[in-house]
């Protein structure tokens, strides 16, 4: 069934599309009154029925409600900036995955360095690609794409997490260690995962986040590209968390 | 340092390297007498200085061996083929990640439907692939890419692995639930995963795959795309058997 999100959630039942969206449920879609699909607002799914349908406009009848299939707990990918078409799959990746947020780091050796002025022109694309991505995996938020930031920004940051893990080929340790899921249980919800860009860390960078909290984590003797260790590595953290 | 394959072993501490990589050597990496370089072959690494280069040839004198960090399960992807590009992909991450074989398997509901023979024209490139994807991850074998089969093939096929695994969307049980680590070790060596195209599988089709052993495969609430699927599946398997 197709899926669209909105950013308020039904009133008397009726929820209104419009933009793109509206257009594409007539034109691409091809559905016409009467026809079901599903709405998303902040991980709520609303199984909706067509009521009325313009290029500017659907507007919806909810028939039903339910919590929609969000992760236990809420990853945070720190990725550092690499070649646009692969921060772009990443960002789709991650989306699948159940990344609730996807932050661009700029680092010591990344080769795409940004403006940050400049990137901002670009968050729009980025999030469209994060937005499609949601509603074809059936997500129940739309992750966001957020500024670049630099690597000490990214530092800061981490301190609010609940468990920082930064990706280092030279060595540390399995994803099974790190203590992704505590006895008590949802203690590590707020999980921030960094990954490096094409060349990898300098190691004072990974001091540095060290000092702030992250562990190393090693992904094994086989040096995986930059745009494929956040898969895996998040595949992983998913799994171990029983959300996948 | 560069890493090549070579498909014979050194002879008295001497290997050579002819064709394409004898030319990239001396041209692309600017290579000169002395200069190290790592030489794979079946899963040994060969430390080696190089003692004399042309445009034809590299001749190799080895330092030291060792053994290649090759996966302790052998795992072999049945890939339903997708669109050709994301093909491409599939065969590269897979090979980043650890697979002995890619076999794509032509299934009911695969968009890309190439004929065998037109499908043997693109197998050198599609191995090439494979090869750049290996040297670049320190692999200590080139996975190989085989021809195309269709599902009752690949049905006959998976009779020979010691565990089958079917990623269905509808449902199954989690990977770490479907007997990857056995007590006595290194009974589930040889694994084969198989993977849908961009519309899944038919219920038939698992059915027929089940009759011949294999087991479905959960990987959860969100619907992954086709190339992501493998990765994740991957990732997780070589997590759980002690390899990532």
């Amino acid at each position: 069934m197709p899926r669209f999100f909105v950013d308020t959630p039904p009133q008397d039942e009726i929820i209104s599309i419009t933009g793109d969206d509206a257009r594409h449920i007539g034109r691409a879609q091809r559905m016409r009154i009467g026809d079901s699909l599903t709405v998303c607002h902040d991980k709520t799914d609303y199984i909706c029925s067509i009521m009325s349908i313009s290029d500017n406009e659907v507007v919806l009848k909810t028939l039903e409600s339910r919590k929609a299939c969000e992760p236990s707990i809420e990853l945070t990918l720190f990725m550092a900036m690499p070649k646009s078409d692969k921060f772009e799959s990443v960002i789709q990746k991650s989306t699948e995955l159940g990344a609730v947020k996807i932050v661009p780091v700029l680092t010591r050796r990344c080769v795409s360095r940004p403006e940050k002025k400049q990137f901002q022109k670009k968050l729009d694309r980025l999030n469209k690609i994060a937005l499609e991505a949601a509603k074809q995996s059936g997500r129940g938020i739309v992750p966001q794409v957020s500024d670049i930031i630099n690597l000490d920004e990214c530092a800061q940051n981490i301190k609010d997490f609940d468990l920082s893990l930064v990706c280092y080929e030279k060595g540390g340790i399995s994803l099974s260690e790190c203590g992704l899921c505590s006895q008590s249980g949802g203690i590590n919800k707020k999980i921030a995962l960094i990954i490096g860009s094409e060349g990898g860390f300098d190691e004072d960078e990974i001091l540095l986040l060290e000092s702030f909290g992250a562990k190393r984590i090693w992904l094994g003797e086989r040096i995986l590209r930059c745009e494929t260790a956040p898969v895996a590595a998040m595949s992983i953290i998913m799994h171990l968390t029983g959300n996948m």
